[in-house]
C-alpha cells in the first residue's frame, strides 16, 4: 500500500470539499441564516487540513488497484464525516449519528432519511443535502473512470462489466478528455432540467435543490410530502430526467459522437427502457383493475406508476403518492426493480441492468452445456464475446452482495420492526434508493430506527454505492500490507 | 431423446408405486374405512398400465443425463397425478388441484398441507400422505446416486458439487451395491426411531407416521396441532432424528466402512453442526431475553428451539409451538435456515450447506484475485481441490434459484396476502420445508391460496426437490429432439 499517495489524494479531495462547502454558505448569507457560519468553519478547516497533507507530492507514484479503491472508500468515508460537522454543530441534526446517516445518504445518492419534518431545517442546510447528491452523482462517474480501470488485468473484466462506462475509455484515448466530456453532459443535463422547472413554474430553491436530487438520483426532497404537490408537468419533467439520468452515459458519449448505431445497439439501455415500460404498464392495469380509480383517473394511475417506477428504478426515492397503498403485486414489482436499478455507468444505485443481462447470459450458457455438453457457443454482448471471466465475477458479485444483505437484515431485525419493513429498508439503503415499504415506507423516516441500525444502513450505502469491493477491501488484513 | 427407454423407465415407476398403494389399502382393511377402495382400484389401474409400457425392453439402450434427468422429473410428476387420485375419488380432498398439490407436497417430503384439520382426514389418507415422504426421501437417494453421476463430464463436476453422494460411488465399484447399502442405513434409521417412539409410548400409527414424515424430512402429520402435544422425551427423539436424517450420507457410509477420518473430514457435515448448533443458541437467548419466560421456562425454550430450528433446517416442518410468537431476530434466523437446508446426499431440501460452502470460497478466492491478481492460490473442499468449474455451476445454481423465487412471488403476490406470507410461502415450497410465517405459518394451511397460487407452489416443490434441472429442462425444446 502506497499510504503517502492515498494521503495525498484523500489531501486533494478534502481541498475539494472546502470549495462545495462555500456554497451553503452563500445560500445561508440569501437567507440571512446562522447555520452558515457552521459550513464556513467547516469548509476553513477541511481546506487547511487537505492543504497540509497534498503539501509535499509523493515520491512513489505506484498507483494500483488496491491504492485506487482504499482512496475511493477512505473519499466517501471523509467526506461523509467532514460535511455532517455542519448538521451536528448547527443542532439542527444534534445526534452525530443522525448527522452521519443524513450525510452518507447524501453523498451516495441514496435520499434516506431521519428528518421526519425536513420543513423544518434551514435552507442552507437542505441545499447541502440536496448538493450532496449533486457532488456523490459526479463522483460515481470520476470513480467509473478513473479508479476502476486502474485495476489489474485480473479485474479489468469485473470492471468492464461493473461499467460499460470503461468502454468509453477506448473512444478517447485521453480519460481526462473522457472525464471532461462526461461531466459536460451531466452538467448539460443538469441545466437542461433547471430550465424545464422553472419554465413550469417551480420556484428556485425548490428547483434547484429537486434538479440536484434528480441528477444524482438522490431523492432528498425540501417538502415532506416529497414531490406530491408539484403539479402533473413537473411530475412528468421529473419522471422522464429521473430516467435519463439512469441511463448508461455511454449512450450520450456515442450520441454526441454520432455514433448513433453503437449507441441503439446497447443492450443495457434496451432492456432499461424494456423493464420501465413493462413495470409500469403492469402496475398501470394492477392497480386500475384492483382498486380502479380510487387514487385518481387512468392518466393519473399512469402518471403516478411512470413516476414511481422511475422513481425506485433509478434509486431516486422521490414519490407522488404513499404506494403503499397500492396491491400487493404491484409493490411485488416495485420490489423488483428495487435491485434491477438502472444502468452501470449512470449515477443510479442498485445492483445494475448489465449485472442482470450478464447473469442471464451466463445461466442460459450453463443451462445449454447440460444438455449438450460439447457443443460450445460464445455468448456475446454489445456484439462483443462474454467471457467467463466476466460471467463469474458478476455472479459472485451477486453472491456478495445477497451475504451483506443477509447480515445487515438480521442485525437490523433485532429492532422492533418487521419482515417487510427491514426486508425493505436493507434493499432502500443498499441499492442507495431511500425510501422501502412498512415502516421505512415513503410516508415515513428513519428516525425511529436504533443507533446499530442506523450504522448498519449507513455501512450498506456506503458499500452499494461503491460497488462492495472498496469498502470490504478495507477489512481485509492484506490491503494495508506494504507489499 | 431415446423416448423408448423413458417410457420404459416410466412404466416401472408407476408399477413400484401400485406396490406402494398397496400398504394404504392394508391399512384401510384394519380400520375398515372405505376408502381404501380407491386406493386398490388406483394400484390395479397404475400397475396395469405400467405393465403394458415396460412389457418390451428397448433395443436402444443410450442413456444419458438428458434421458435420466427426464425419468425423474417426469416419475415424480407421475407419481403425483396418480397418487392424488385416492384423495379425489374418495372425496377427501375433491378439488383435483388441492389434491394435487397435497401429494406433490407429499413426493417431494414438503409437508406444506391445504387441509385445516387433518382429524378429519381417514387412517388410510393419512397413512399415505406420510408414507408419501418415505417413499419422496428413498426416491432422492436413488435420485442422487443412479441418475446424477449418469451426466456427462461436462455435468460431473455440478453433479458432485449437488451431493458429496457421488463420491461413494468411488468407494464401491458397484453402483447397486452402494445404494443397496444406502436403503440399509435409511431403513435401519427409520427402524431405530421407530423403536425410539415405541419405547417413549407413543400409539403405533402416529409413530409410524410421524417417523414416515421424519425420515423424509417431510412433516406432514396425524394431528393438526403437528408436535406440540408430543412428550418433552418425544419431542428430543424427533429433534435428533431430524437432524440425523439431514446429515450427508457418506457420513454414514464411511462409518459403516470404519473410515473415521474421512468421514470426520467432511466439511459439509462440520458446517451442518456448527450452524445447527449457533442458530439454536442465538434463537434461545433472543427469546429467553426479549420475551423472557412467556413460553416455558429455559429448558422449554432450548427444548423448542432446538426442535424448530432441526425442523425447519432439515426442511421437515413438524412444530411444537407457533413460532410466530418468537421475536424477529429469531424468526430471521430460522428464514435463514429454511434457506441454507441441510447436507447434499440427505433426504433434506433447501439450497444445502455444500453450496454454501462453495460458494463462499468461490467469493474468498474472487476477493483475493482483487487484491493480488498474480497470486493463484488452489482452493480446496474436504482436502481435494475445488475446481473454477464447480464454483462456477454452483453460482449457478444461486442465480437461477433466485430466478423462480421472484418469478413465483410476483404471481403469488396476486393473491391476498402480504409480503412476509408471501416470501415464506415461497421459501416454505420451494426449500420442501412446509411452514412459513404469517398466513403461511406454522398454525395455518395453504388451503386459502388461489388454484394458481397452488399451482405455482406444486411447481416449486417439484423444482426444489428434484434440484431445478431436470424440471427444467422439460421446458426446453432442444431436450426433446431426436439427437
Amino acid at each position: 500500500m502506497n499510504y503517502k499517495i492515498v494521503f495525498y489524494i484523500l489531501g486533494k479531495v478534502m481541498m475539494f470539499l472546502a470549495l462545495f462547502l462555500l456554497l451553503p454558505c452563500i445560500v445561508a448569507v440569501i437567507y440571512h441564516e446562522e447555520a452558515g457560519i457552521y459550513f464556513a468553519v467547516t469548509a476553513v478547516v477541511s481546506f487547511l487540513i487537505g492543504f497540509i497533507m497534498s503539501r509535499k507530492k509523493p515520491g512513489n507514484k505506484n498507483f494500483f488497484a488496491r491504492e485506487g479503491f482504499v482512496v475511493v472508500a477512505l473519499s466517501w468515508i471523509v467526506m461523509s464525516i467532514l460535511g455532517a460537522i455542519p448538521f451536528c454543530a448547527s443542532g439542527e441534526i444534534s445526534n452525530p449519528v443522525d448527522a452521519l446517516f443524513e450525510m452518507v445518504s447524501g453523498f451516495t445518492t441514496t435520499g434516506a432519511s431521519i428528518v421526519p419534518v425536513v420543513e423544518n431545517l434551514s435552507k442552507c442546510i437542505l441545499f447541502w443535502r440536496s448538493f450532496s447528491h449533486w457532488i456523490g452523482g459526479m463522483g460515481v462517474i470520476v470513480f467509473i473512470l478513473a479508479i476502476l480501470p486502474m485495476a489489474g488485468a485480473g479485474n479489468m473484466h469485473l470492471l468492464r462489466a461493473e461499467s460499460s462506462g470503461t468502454n468509453v475509455g477506448k473512444l478517447v484515448p485521453k480519460m481526462k478528455a473522457t472525464a471532461a466530456i462526461l461531466y459536460v453532459i451531466y452538467m448539460g443535463m443538469t441545466l437542461i432540467m433547471l430550465i424545464a422547472l422553472a419554465l413550469s413554474g417551480m420556484p428556485l430553491f425548490e428547483n434547484i435543490c429537486t434538479t440536484f436530487g434528480t441528477a444524482g438520483t438522490g431523492g432528498f426532497g425540501v417538502v415532506s410530502d416529497s414531490a406530491a404537490s408539484f403539479t402533473p408537468a413537473q411530475q412528468w419533467i421529473i419522471t422522464i430526467f429521473m430516467f435519463l439520468f439512469g441511463v448508461n452515459f455511454s449512450f450520450y458519449y456515442l450520441i454526441i459522437f454520432k455514433k448513433f448505431s453503437q449507441a441503439f445497439k446497447l443492450e443495457e439501455v434496451k432492456w432499461y427502457l424494456i423493464v420501465y415500460l413493462g413495470v409500469v404498464a403492469l402496475i398501470a392495469i394492477n392497480v386500475i383493475s384492483t382498486i380502479g380509480n380510487t387514487m385518481g383517473g387512468t392518466s393519473d394511475t399512469v402518471r403516478h406508476a411512470a413516476f414511481q417506477v422511475s422513481s425506485i428504478m433509478t434509486t431516486t426515492g422521490y414519490s407522488t403518492l404513499d404506494y403503499e397503498m397500492w396491491p400487493e403485486f404491484s409493490k411485488g414489482l416495485l420490489i423488483l426493480v428495487m435491485f434491477t436499478g438502472s444502468c452501470a455507468g449512470s449515477t443510479a444505485g442498485g445492483i445494475k441492468i448489465s449485472r442482470f443481462i450478464i447473469a442471464a447470459k451466463g445461466m442460459a450458457k450453463n443451462i445449454k452445456q447440460l444438455i449438450h455438453p460439447q457443443r460450445v457457443k460464445i455468448t456475446k454482448l454489445d456484439d462483443k464475446p462474454l467471457s467467463d471471466e466476466t460471467i463469474k465475477n458478476v455472479n459472485n458479485y451477486f453472491l456478495v452482495y445477497i451475504a451483506i444483505y443477509v447480515v445487515s437484515m438480521l442485525i437490523v431485525s433485532l429492532d422492533k420492526f418487521g419482515f417487510e419493513t427491514n426486508f425493505t429498508a436493507v434493499a432502500a439503503t443498499l441499492n442507495n434508493i431511500g425510501p422501502g415499504l412498512g415502516a421505512a415506507g415513503p410516508t415515513e423516516s428513519f428516525a425511529d430506527f436504533s443507533i446499530v441500525s442506523k450504522l448498519v444502513f449507513s455501512f450498506d450505502m456506503l458499500i452499494g454505492r461503491l460497488e462492495i469491493f472498496p469498502i470490504l477491501l478495507l477489512f481485509m488484513p492484506s490491503t494495508w500490507k506494504n507489499k
